[in-house]
């Protein structure tokens, strides 16, 4: 099971359709010259090739396991998570002052992809600290910063993320876990976590965990909540792993898929812990880790997806069977195209919007335009609920390809459909995505949509000569999602933009896809072009049925009764 | 994890929307009164709920294995088994004269559905064996059928389906096993087979194995195949269980699921075999078995859904998480609501046409209409496709609906997922079965399709005056549907018909969906009313995007190259 980086791709759609060069032109980005983003994209796309691929079935096959109180990792991760940490990936876009390199954020979106391909459960690992490091950058001590950040980002400590407890799950609010003042300036933690990933592990020097808290005179609700920087070991005076913390992991979980990442229920007992960011401010702390993370989680579904994709193309071209024309393997048959095209085209698209997230948060750091903010901001859902929607479906149709040979483990492609399944649900379930999207996204009235909309209807207008018939279903498509969104803006009752929140972000999704389709349609080569057809004609007409739910409102779904959902 | 039988459903839709009584009123099927009907789904969901539904999960944990060559079955399948058996529910449609009850097949749908819901993987085995009786019933010599149906009427044997070989998977007539005459009127069968569900258990007293191989003068392809009766132990001269046939499990598959049932690869070393039907004539009898098994496979998946809907209802209902109003659980977040009353709507009609479908079947037998014959040949690909596409959609809603907790296994919630998945592939995968509506099923110049299309819109038109909004759209949808099977059927090159198939499927299931969706507004309570809206309002519009899909024909997939489909 070989896996290819996807390297033209990136290349093509940063040169061509993200925008990619206004990065690089911005000061913050300056080291981001076309020779270091190639050599970026062939070093860490060989190592995954070539080191990290064979790891990803290791780590099905010889799940993370506790050991008297000590994960054991599969064989083989160690070696794979040193290379990524030698290898400089975890700390690509952390700030130089720390010991990262400062690249933009659209680079290390490509690597978290190729990442994501070649091992997602070893993957999360870093992505978890990645996310750790964004959220000490802004809102750490210094003293916390000069500790935790240059081992981290050089990937000798790792981090975790500790939000969810039993009684608190998409509902952080409710948490009970508590923070008590030691009297020396730290803190000591006392409570459950659940959904731990990567909690422990046997190759890193130590484990950072980043615990949600409340403090004594803390609020009920959000508003209420602190955040503690809560190592195992903790640091001695020159900064060493030192003595041991009162933590541990109390058990792994058995899961679906990710077996090689190890999923843990945390207990903490009195914990030493150091404020991370203002007293009850917590919320503010951990959304910028958990917006990071978002970007980064649709990155994984869109990699496992190309995978996916890599594995049943590779089936489709070897294996003969019937009467098909050609060759005589199963891809001359039209539906194993069809499958195999949808795949390819819905990927594209999940993976340039991706990289149009990743540009907007670049450019809203380099240039603190609120306009590349509110674009950021309006992406990361988008990109976090479409990306994994498509890695669960092409991982589905990937299987569904294979035929019986699909449903038998040793064939490998059943598990991508059970390692990327928890990518729609962590990090904000898909559905939450979408609340964000027509609540919080929308609270602009509009604007970041209807800007990005704009885009489109620049860009088909742009082709409309020399791509009429593509250029008009792309217009159409904005146009029509335009209307829904104002729709959208204009419900005073929330209740009737959650109920059509899914498919409103689906829609968009497919809306962007026709976008960037078109443009890579206008750039490229024959096969952008053929491949963009296919899209435009045949999957972007469903943002018509999306948005025929979205207009719907929630009356009718609050008139359902449980009686009516049984068949009792 | 309980189970509850859908029997209220089920009433509804024999006694208002499927006409089953136009069944109950041929002299055929004359025993299928009311209280019959009402006894066997009461005693059937008894014994599913009770019995059965508590083995599901026991299955998926001590998976079937091979022990010194001997199958070993979960605890409690044996018990399982036996109450299936005695309760006469594996031969409930068998012609009476060999012991069976001589009932209509919509009735045994029913209960093979809530036999699936309650516990998929043991139901297989005799959903294999059903499928094998009526074969044996349509194609073999008396002497076969007086030795082998009442064994297998009563469960005291059971049946398989020997199609597969690694070489030959949908292409069955690339088989290569041998039959070779005994000179005795029994053939020698050597070959291999795999994918063999059920091949061996420890729980019927034989197993018998129905193999397609071919004689010495068979022509390569479909026409040179026959179908032979090759069982476990030979009968003796009174009918019992004798000496062991040269046939052995060789391993048994590690799968995604399903795993208290047994797949296994077959070794058969000269076995002696019977011939069942005319010699080159086995893909008749094989059709026979696969059309029966092809409506109980779309079965499995709405009995698969409706578990799964059960199962995340009682979650919903029961998790209290976040500001949600009334009771404080999550069934009261909009977007929950809308993943419940999704699954909930599309089981709903999944569930009816999979009755139209056993209705049309039981007319075709009482009747020998070639009407009925016709109507029936046409809904089972759209009853094993959607029925089976649900089951996945379903199940994933389910986990979803789930949060974190539908990752972790002991949930319960990712079982469902991974069990179904094999069902839109196994007994002809969902494209095959949409390449067989588009070429086969519509040879008749689409007479059997506009049929339907025009019991839709009749029922529109009725429908009218009492629900106009409705009636309207399930009217429109039809008429779109009937255009694209107009340009479908006038295609002279299957390519074009193939490369729509799968989405031609779908919406021809979805406007299927808003009839009997309509029929029950109109025939039902105010509840019905509530879900056909939401099926009409919010899921019906789908077909709009797939019959664009559709009307695309081939030539852009052919024009697809592999190098378009690589991003590396």
């Amino acid at each position: 099971m070989p896996y290819h980086a996807p390297i033209r791709d990136f290349r093509f759609l940063l040169d061509h359709v993200v925008g990619f060069a206004e990065v690089a032109a911005t000061d913050r980005f300056a080291e981001a010259t076309p020779d270091m983003t190639n050599a970026i994209l062939t070093e860490a796309g060989k190592m995954c090739e070539d080191m990290l691929a064979p790891l990803n079935q290791i780590g099905d096959k010889h799940p993370a396991h506790l050991e008297n109180g000590v994960v054991r990792t599969p064989p083989g991760f160690a070696e794979g998570y040193r290379a990524i940490a030698t290898g400089g990936w975890i700390g690509m876009s952390a700030q130089a002052q720390n010991g990262g390199l400062g690249l933009p954020m659209t680079l290390t979106t490509t690597v978290n992809e190729m990442l994501s391909g070649a091992c997602l459960a070893l993957q999360l690992n870093p992505l978890m600290t990645q996310g750790q490091i964004e959220a000490l950058e802004h809102h750490a001590s210094d003293a916390i910063k000069a500790t935790y950040l240059p081992k981290l980002i050089s990937g000798e400590w790792c981090g975790t993320m500790n939000l969810t407890e039993p009684q608190a799950g998409s509902d952080v609010g409710a948490l009970r876990t508590k923070a008590e003042p030691n009297g020396d300036g730290s803190y000591a933690i006392t409570g459950q976590k659940i959904y731990i990933s990567w909690a422990d592990n046997d190759f890193t020097a130590n484990v950072c965990h980043l615990v949600l808290a409340r403090l004594p005179d803390g609020k009920p609700g959000t508003k209420g909540i602190s955040l503690f920087m809560v190592p195992k070991l903790i640091p001695d005076a020159d900064g060493n792993p030192g003595q041991k913390n009162d933590l541990r992991v109390v058990s792994l979980e058995h899961k679906m898929g990710l077996h090689g990442s190890p999923t843990a229920v945390m207990e903490y007992s009195g914990a030493t812990g150091w404020l991370v960011g203002p007293e009850h401010g917590g919320m503010a702390a951990m959304f910028t880790m958990m917006n990071n993370a978002r970007l980064g989680v649709g990155t994984q579904g869109i990699g496992t997806a190309e995978r996916a994709l890599q594995h049943a193309l590779a089936y489709a071209q070897d294996r003969k069977q019937g009467r098909a024309q050609g060759t005589g393997a199963i891809i001359e048959h039209a539906d194993v195209r069809r499958m195999l095209t949808t795949m390819r085209a819905d990927i594209y698209a999940a993976r340039a919007i991706a990289l149009m997230n990743a540009v907007a948060i670049d450019m809203a750091t380099a240039t603190d335009d609120p306009a590349w903010q509110a674009r950021a901001a309006f992406l990361t859902p988008i990109t976090k609920a479409f990306g994994t929607d498509i890695g669960v479906e092409a991982s589905n149709t990937g299987v569904q390809i294979h035929g019986g040979m699909g449903f038998i483990e040793e064939t490998g492609a059943a598990q991508f459909v059970r390692d990327v399944r928890v990518s729609t649900i962590y990090e904000g379930t898909n559905g939450i995505q979408a609340m964000d999207l027509v609540a919080r996204k929308l609270m602009d009235g509009g604007d970041a949509a209807f800007r990005l909309l704009d885009d489109v209807v620049r860009g088909a207008e742009a082709a409309k000569a020399t791509h009429p018939d593509l250029a008009h279903a792309v217009w159409e498509a904005a146009e029509t999602l335009r209307e829904a969104t104002e729709w959208l803006v204009s419900q005073p009752d929330l209740n009737d933009r959650f109920a059509g929140a899914v498919p409103y972000l689906r829609a968009f999704a497919r809306v962007l896809g026709g976008h960037v389709h078109l443009a890579s349609a206008v750039a490229g080569d024959a096969g952008h072009l053929r491949l963009a057809t296919f899209y435009i004609k045949r999957l972007l007409p469903e943002h018509i049925s999306l948005l025929a739910h979205v207009r719907e409102g929630a009356a009718d779904l609050a008139a359902i009764t449980p009686a009516d959902l049984a068949a009792a």
